[in-house]
């Protein structure tokens, strides 16, 4: 009768199951609008359960307005319910994880290196030193013990003098430009960005629906002598302090350049300073944002100097802004988590990522050597490399050679992850033959091998592609 | 000379001590271009420190190109350097922490009853169990272990039948809403909402730039008879379990209307699913989803029933959306930080938040309980209570009454915080007799003072209109 059968070892409830079982044949049309429901007392002695089970099932049908009960009368089935139910498809998600032979991938810190144990025990400590206030509401802005560790260690570090008030704890780099996009990018202002940058960061923004503005980059970073009409912009992106992905440091002259570009047309400097703690030749550069504290907006993360799970980054934003930002963050995802924020508060008070990051300076710096070296073993002198010593990849120039659209492809399906500096392009074909190597996270055994494999691999690309006629270069 | 003094106490080394002020008097003008700078023996005796450390902050300059080093030739300013610094107000960011009389705010759970002792285990348990990978980026779609939780308690509280594959983890409610407006509202596509709604929800789609097209409310919430054309719509925002902050049940005839309607104007319902765990009359009612999973974007958060500050909520996502969330939330914030999501993993598979929210439905049904008592000791029968008995918050009418838009300026003045319906109509007008009383962070001697304390204020201001010979009920 009525189709239901009982799971009597499922966690479900029994009423939630006939309930269940009911509610599926109504809204299917199998039991139709009007039709009486049995009484409590017939269906549960059918399905062998209290009668009380069966009266809790009906007042959930009832609650949710499936079935009206009047007082005398059967309880019947509402009006209006039928809808055909349609097929859902069970999905596969499962992307066989490729086994990479050489993996250069750029922006990924040696998580081996990082002080896992004394993390946890921060952590552990922060948790249970937490006041139950901050377990509720706490505002967008972020702890404020953080904020005020961290203007300490902008001070110790780069010599950036901030107060706490001004910073801004965000969920990292790409939530702070997210954030930034939706307050500076009004009715189709456009934003000038560097040409290559991050292809994430881009997305970022033309997800956003900003249109962008293409400026070029050399050597020495933006070129400010390109800049286009600034009229209809709000914002610059920049990463003055090492430029991604060329590595270059943007001279002086044309930081003031670009502060009196952005004071005339009345527009924001975003200045990401994604990495610059990791300088191998002399001190970190000290952010642009030093220059006009009122007109850049620096934008700071801890995802590559300690991991990229902890999701914590900040923004030092000018008090104009305040408001805005707080606004939005309240309404975009509201706030960070406290522990995290509490625990990392500590690392910093403790002088440990100062630690950290000293011995994954050296670390890096001589993994750069190493793959330096390799790349003189395997290439000789067809290259040279791009950009200041500093950050966790290398971009090399192999004049001569031109790495197309499909390169990155072609090597994933030969186990190498690698990119080309096209692949961060906006304006193609004028970095076509650099490619970008990430290092920070290989051993230098790693780093030897992976130039060995993609040696090889090149060499036998230029092998077929001549015998198939082909006198290009592009490989 | 130069005007360098140096501290020797500070933690910042000297050479960036000695780089700083060299750069500051270059910046503004003091040293001009084409300066020479002393050589570094000269400035090193005066100083009186070594000449490796002028050397290095020599070469800090150098490499941000503020200075110019030529082999024989004296270091000299840089060309075109120049830019007058702007003075920085210091910024005051106190606020006077209001002393709350009365705090009838909504949407606040109980923290002191969280157990916050087992929620300290866990996470700690939970980051000593964290593989180092999970350090790294893991993808958008967060953690498996906590999806596959989440899934078998939706099927445990609510009988609801959904993959792991199908959720996505989110930094909460708001933070799934504001990603949807992303993914969802294109070229000026409306966005349908219950009127009177959340008004943080309302305006994380206004801030979004959606426009937003008021559907009444009433005490069975959305009256789909009511519904707009929905050509150009993209989405309707309800909240089926019970209304926010009307707290009605929408009725399956409603359910399956707006159902059909979605399916002829080819858009989405977004079921906010806020606080359904709490219903003190019956169980948990089974969410909209349930009956077309094709249709409806479900969105759950754990600030309610664990604690607010926790930032984890989740959407369940048709199919075809699952790309597109995962490239938005890769751009927007990348992901979840691991270590809360692993904790919740570990709450949710021992049954302790189904305990939990046992224990918290006992104490919140007692505490609402105890509101409607004391509304009936200082109100007597002057009042009815509005919607469904469930959530953390009573709507209540005081027919005849009129609470102006001033009206919880002027409370929060005398120290009590609540808010009318009005606060959170779009269209005013319709709801001026109704009050909003969140009880479920209060203690029942809380409720009962801050009851006593309100009927006197209204009492007061009363008396205040009727001697100002305002013959209207408005306060």
């Amino acid at each position: 009768m009525w189709g239901i059968e009982l799971d009597r070892a499922s966690e479900q409830p029994l009423k939630r199951q006939i309930y269940q079982k009911l509610k599926e044949r109504i809204m299917s049309g199998q039991i139709k609008s009007n039709d009486a429901l049995p009484s409590t007392r017939e269906l549960s002695q059918f399905l062998g359960v209290s009668r009380n089970t069966v009266g809790e099932s009906y007042d959930m049908l009832i609650a949710e307005g499936f079935v009206i009960s009047r007082q005398g009368a059967p309880t019947r089935v509402a009006d209006g319910l039928s809808i055909t139910k349609t097929y859902t498809a069970p999905f596969v998600n499962a992307l066989p994880k490729q086994e990479l032979k050489a993996d250069f991938r750029t922006g990924r810190p040696d998580l081996r290196q990082f002080p896992q144990f004394l993390w946890r025990q921060l952590l552990h400590k922060a948790s249970e030193e937490l006041p139950l206030a901050l377990y509720g509401y706490t505002g967008p802005q972020g702890l404020p013990a953080l904020r005020t560790e961290i203007s300490e260690w902008l001070l110790r570090s780069r010599g950036v003098t901030v107060s706490s008030d001004d910073i801004f704890i965000t969920a990292g780099a790409t939530h702070a430009l997210h954030l930034l996009a939706d307050l500076l990018c009004e009715n189709g202002k456009k934003v000038l960005m560097e040409d290559p940058c991050h292809s994430g960061m881009l997305q970022t923004f033309i997800l956003k629906g900003c249109p962008v503005v293409p400026v070029p980059v050399d050597s020495q970073g933006m070129q400010t002598q390109g800049l286009p009409d600034g009229k209809d912009a709000c914002a610059v992106y920049v990463t003055p302090s090492h430029q991604f992905p060329l590595g270059g440091i943007l001279p002086a002259s044309r930081r003031a350049a670009l502060i009196r570009f952005a004071r005339e047309n009345d527009l924001y400097i975003i200045e990401d300073d994604y990495d610059s703690e990791f300088r191998y030749c002399g001190e970190p550069i000290a952010p642009l944002y030093t220059m006009d504290p009122q007109l850049v907006i620096y934008v700071g993360t801890f995802s590559k100097t300690l991991f990229p799970a902890l999701r914590i980054g900040y923004v030092i934003l000018p008090k104009p802004l305040h408001r805005q930002w707080s606004v939005l963050r309240t309404h975009t995802d509201v706030q960070n988590p406290p522990f995290e924020q509490a625990a990392l508060a500590d690392f910093l008070r403790m002088r440990k990522l100062d630690r950290h990051v000293q011995k994954m300076r050296r670390i890096y710096g001589h993994r750069r050597q190493v793959l330096m070296e390799a790349l003189e073993d395997s290439f000789g002198s067809g290259w040279t490399a791009y950009g200041d010593a500093a950050g966790l990849h290398l971009a090399i120039d192999f004049p001569g050679k031109c790495f197309a659209e499909t390169f990155q492809e072609s090597c994933l399906q030969n186990g190498i992850y690698i990119k080309s500096v096209e692949n961060h392009c906006m304006e193609k074909g004028r970095h076509q033959s650099k490619l970008l190597m990430g290092y920070g996270h290989l051993e230098p055994e790693e780093i030897r091998n992976g130039i060995l494999i993609l040696h090889d691999y090149l060499e036998a690309a230029a092998a077929h592609a001549s015998r198939a006629g082909d006198d290009t270069k592009s490989i």
